[in-house]
C-alpha cells in the first residue's frame, strides 16, 4: 500500500497532508465559504497554521489551480477562481435519474426495445444443457500457455495498433487451415479477424442493411443473429428449414431483400445439412438480386460419420458469399475471436468498419492461435475434442432412449455440440414450465420456441422441443440428466401414450 | 501431418482413395459425365474396380449423398441427385469481382467514403513518434505471465458466454482503482468492459446519434472519434480549443447538438486541462439540452508535476457524462482493452448493444488485469512508468532545445504520452513534405494538420506543426530523432530566423 511506503521527494504524511489541505480549500469554495475572488491564506501563513512545510501547502495550491479553482500568480496571494457556475457544489450529492427517457438515436431505441435470451441464470444449474458451453477440461491449456508465453517473451520494437484485418501470422495459419478442413480457397487478404462471430454478424448487419431493407432468415434460426439483423432497422422474411436446412424455393423474388443468412453445414438448430441442389439456387438468388449471402460456419468441424461439408463459399463464383467462422466451438467462447472470409469488393469497406468499431482484435491470443495452428496442435485438439463430442452424443441419445418416454424424437445428430428433442405429447405453450420443473431438479434445459420468429400456426402446428448442448457434459452428468428430464415428464404428463 | 498416420477404423491409403473417389465422381457431376438421375456404379463393382475396400467405396458414397450430390436408398443403386443448378461447375473458376459497386447500406456507403489517416507504414522507421505507441519493454511480462496463467489454471465448470458488461473481477477492481486514481465513485453496475475506447466511442456513437443530428467536436481534436460520429451521418460542429481545453463559450444553443465529445483532463492533442468553470458551464449546456458529454479520459493517468486531474464525471449530478477510460497507454493497445461508466439510465441500452456488437470483451486477460489490480501490481506499474515518461519528456524538451530552432514552441507538456511542437517558420502545407523528408532519414514524426476538421483560417493562421509521441523511445533515440529533425530543418529552411 502507498501509504506505507515513503518516497524521496515527498513522505507518505506530507503526501497526506497535502491531499488534506486540497480537499479543505475545494469542499470550502464549493459550499461559497471561499467565494470567488477571496483570497486565500498566503502559503506559508497556512504552513504555519497546520504545522506543515510550506512545500505540501504549495503543492496543494498548484494542484487547485492546474484544475482551475485558484488563480495564482507569482508574487501574489492565489485567489478562488471566478466565474465558478453552480450555485451548490455538487460532490457530495447523490446521482439522480433523468425523469424522462434517454434519448437515444434511433438504432438505441431499437436495441432498447429488443427481447432477448437471458443469459445463463446467475445461480448455476447442477447439469447444464446451455447450447455454446464447452468443456474447460477439453482446452488445451498447457499448449495454449506455452505459446501465450513464447508470443509475451517476444522481441517487439514498441506496441502500437496492428492493421485492423488482423495479425498477418494467424491469416496465414487461417488461410491453410481453411484449405484442408473446409476445403476453402481463398487470399490471406479475404480474411479479416474480428471479435467472435457474433462481431462478423454484427459488421455485415451495419454495412449491408439499411432501415426498411428485408432480409433471409432461416426459421426457426440463430436468435442473436435474427435479432443483430432486426436491430438496423430491417425486416425479416422467415424462411422455413426442413431436414435439408432453407427451403431455397421460398426465397423472395424481389430486389428489397439485400441477404440471407444461413447456416448451410450444419443448419441451427434443426441440423440439417444444404443439398448441393439448394445451394447453387441460393447462390443463384444471390446473383440474380446482388443479395450478400453470409454463410455462418459455427460448427463445421464438428460432423461425425462423414468428413465435414464444404463451405458454400468454396463453390461460390460471384462473390456474393461471405463466410464466417469462429474459435468458440473448438476452443472456447470466452476467447472472442472469430473470422471473415468476404468477396474481394468488401475487404476495403470491412477494413474500415473494423477500425471503427475497435480498432483490431486483441493481439497475443491472435499470435498464439496462430502458433497452434501452424504446429499441427490445433488441428489434433480439434480431432481429440470431435472424439469427445461423439462419446457424449453417443451417451445422450442412449440417456434418452432409457430415461425418455419412446414417442420423443431427436433431430440434428450427425453434426454439432447440440440437438433438438421433440415431445409430441406436449404442446410450445408447455416448455416454459417444463423447463422450470427440470431446473429445479439441478439440470438446465432450453425450450425451441424462442428459435421460431413465428408463433405457432395452426395449419402447421408442432410439437414442444428442447435445445439440448452437450459439449460441456461428462457422459454420467447427460445420463443424470436425461434420467432428470424423464422423470419430471413422467411425473407431468400422465398419458396412456408415455411409458416408464 | 494426418496422412501419415494411420487410424484404427480407416488406414490412411483408404483415406486417400476414399477422398480419390469422392472428388473423381464430384467432378463428372459437376462437368456432366454423370448427368442428373444416373446411376452410378454398384458399391461392389467400383470396389472390384479399382481395388479398394466395398468400405471405403460405401464411406465417399455417403459423403456424396450427405452433401446432395447423390441420392440413396437402402438395397437400391445410388443415382445422380437433381435438379442440379449449375450448367458448369464452377470449382475451378477464379472468383470474379462485381463489375459495379457492392450493394452497402447507408453506414457502408459512409464508411468507404471515410478518409482516415494511414497505419504506422510496414516499414517502420528506425525511430518512431508516432502518437498512441507504448515501449514493449515497459510492459510488466513477469507479472503478467504469472497472473495469466493463475487465471487459465483456474478451475471453471464450463466454458460460457459472460453477461456483456464483462467480468465482475475486473469491475469491482476497476471501481476501487478509479476512485483511488481518477476520483470517481460509481457503482459497479454502470461500469461496462469494451474491446478498447473506440469500441466505447463507437457504441456512443451508434447509440445516441441519427443521420442528421449534430456533435460538438474539439478543433483540433482526435481524429479516430471524430470519424467514427462522422460514419453515422451526424454533423460535427468544431469548437475550437485555447490552452484551456474546449471553448465552452462556444458551445451551440439548440437541441439539434446530441452530444460533445471532450478530452478534459488532457485536450488531446493541445493538451490543455479543462478548468474547473468551463467544466462547470459544459455539464449545464449538456443539462440544458439533454445533451450526452463523452469523457474521454485516455491518459489521465499521466500527468507530471501534480496529481492526475479528477474525472469529469465525478462532479456530474445530473447522468449526462459518459466516461471512457482504457489501458492502451498504461499498458498496450493491443490488449483492446477500456470500459466506460455509464450513467445509469443508459446502462440496460449499452450492455444490450454491447451484447449484439461482439457478446462480452475477452475473458482471460480482463481476469488478469483485475488480479493485478488487486494486488497493487497495476498502480505500481503506472507509476514507475510515469516516471520513465517524466524522464522521456524532460529528454525531449532538453533535445528540442538543443537541436531545433528556437522559435519553436512545444504545447502540452504537463500530461500525456506527447506533445505538439509548432514551427512557426512554416505553414501547415509544409508538413507532408517536413515529415516525409525526416521520415526518409529513419525518424518518424506526424503532422498536426490532420487532426483540424477545418481548413487553415485567414484570419486565424497557424504555423506548421508535428504531434511527436514518445512513449515508446529511450532518452538516446529521443535525442537522435530531434537531431534529425533540426538537420532537416536547418537544411530546408533558410531562414535568418533560424539559428545553428
Amino acid at each position: 500500500m502507498d501509504q506505507f511506503r515513503t518516497q524521496p521527494n515527498q513522505s507518505s504524511g506530507a503526501k497526506r497532508a497535502g491531499r488534506h489541505i486540497y480537499d479543505l480549500l475545494r469542499s470550502q469554495i464549493a459550499d461559497g465559504t471561499l467565494a470567488a475572488g477571496a483570497q486565500v491564506p498566503s502559503t506559508r501563513d497556512l504552513a504555519a497554521d497546520l504545522g506543515v512545510s510550506r512545500t505540501t501547502v504549495t503543492s496543494a495550491y498548484e494542484q487547485l489551480a492546474a484544475e482551475g479553482f485558484l488563480a495564482t500568480s507569482v508574487g501574489r496571494v492565489a485567489r478562488v477562481a471566478s466565474p465558478l457556475a453552480a450555485p451548490a457544489w455538487p460532490d457530495a450529492k447523490p446521482k439522480r435519474r433523468s425523469r424522462t427517457a434517454p434519448t437515444l438515436s434511433d438504432f438505441g431505441r431499437r436495441v432498447a426495445a429488443i427481447e432477448m435470451p437471458g443469459l445463463a441464470s446467475a445461480e448455476p444449474c447442477r447439469i447444464d444443457f446451455v447450447y455454446g458451453a464447452v468443456a474447460s477440461r477439453d482446452f488445451p491449456a498447457l499448449a495454449w500457455r506455452r505459446a501465450y508465453q513464447a508470443e509475451l517473451l517476444r522481441h517487439q520494437r514498441s506496441l502500437y495498433y496492428l492493421a485492423p484485418e488482423g495479425d498477418a501470422s494467424l491469416r496465414r495459419s487461417l488461410q491453410g487451415y481453411l484449405r484442408r478442413a473446409r476445403g476453402l480457397a481463398c487470399d490471406t487478404e479475404q480474411i479479416l479477424v474480428v471479435h467472435g462471430s457474433q462481431q462478423a454478424i454484427d459488421l455485415c448487419a451495419r454495412l449491408l442493411l439499411n432501415p426498411g431493407d428485408a432480409f433471409v432468415f432461416e426459421e426457426p434460426g440463430y436468435l442473436m443473429a435474427r435479432r443483430c439483423f432486426e436491430a438496423t432497422g430491417a425486416e425479416g422474411l422467415a424462411i422455413p428449414v426442413d431436414a435439408q436446412g432453407l427451403d431455397t424455393a421460398m426465397l423472395p423474388n424481389d430486389d428489397r431483400t439485400r441477404l440471407a443468412y444461413v447456416t448451410p453445414s450444419h443448419q441451427f438448430p434443426l441440423g440439417g445439412v444444404l443439398p448441393i441442389g439448394r445451394r447453387m439456387e441460393l447462390l443463384r438468388w444471390a446473383r440474380t438480386h446482388r443479395a450478400w449471402v453470409i454463410e455462418d460456419d459455427y460448427d463445421g468441424e464438428f460432423r461425425y460419420g462423414q468428413r465435414p461439408i464444404d463451405a458454400l463459399q468454396s463453390i461460390d463464383t460471384d462473390g456474393r458469399v461471405i463466410y464466417v467462422g469462429t474459435f468458440s466451438k473448438a476452443l472456447s467462447p470466452q476467447l472472442r475471436l472469430g473470422y471473415l472470409v468476404l468477396p474481394p469488393e468488401l475487404v476495403p469497406v470491412f477494413r474500415q468498419a473494423k477500425r471503427l468499431a475497435d480498432r483490431h482484435a486483441h493481439v497475443l491470443e491472435q499470435r498464439v492461435l496462430a502458433s497452434l495452428i501452424d504446429s499441427g496442435t490445433y488441428e489434433r485438439h480439434v480431432r481429440r475434442t470431435r472424439r469427445e463430442h461423439e462419446r457424449r452424443r453417443a451417451a445422450l441419445l442412449d440417456a434418452m432412449a432409457r430415461h425418455l418416454p419412446a414417442s420423443a424424437t431427436v433431430t440434428g445428430t450427425a453434426a454439432g455440440l447440440h440437438v433438438v428433442l421433440w415431445l409430441p405429447f406436449l404442446q410450445p405453450q408447455d416448455e416454459p414450465a417444463l423447463v422450470a420443473a427440470v431446473r429445479s431438479n439441478g439440470v438446465g434445459v432450453y425450450a425451441v420456441s424462442p428459435l421460431f420468429a413465428k408463433p405457432q400456426s395452426r395449419t402447421q402446428p408442432r410439437p414442444a422441443g428442447l435445445i439440448l448442448g452437450y459439449a460441456s457434459l461428462t457422459v454420467e452428468e447427460i445420463d443424470e440428466g436425461m434420467r432428470v428430464l424423464g422423470a419430471v415428464i413422467a411425473e407431468r404428463v400422465v398419458k396412456p401414450s408415455v411409458r416408464r
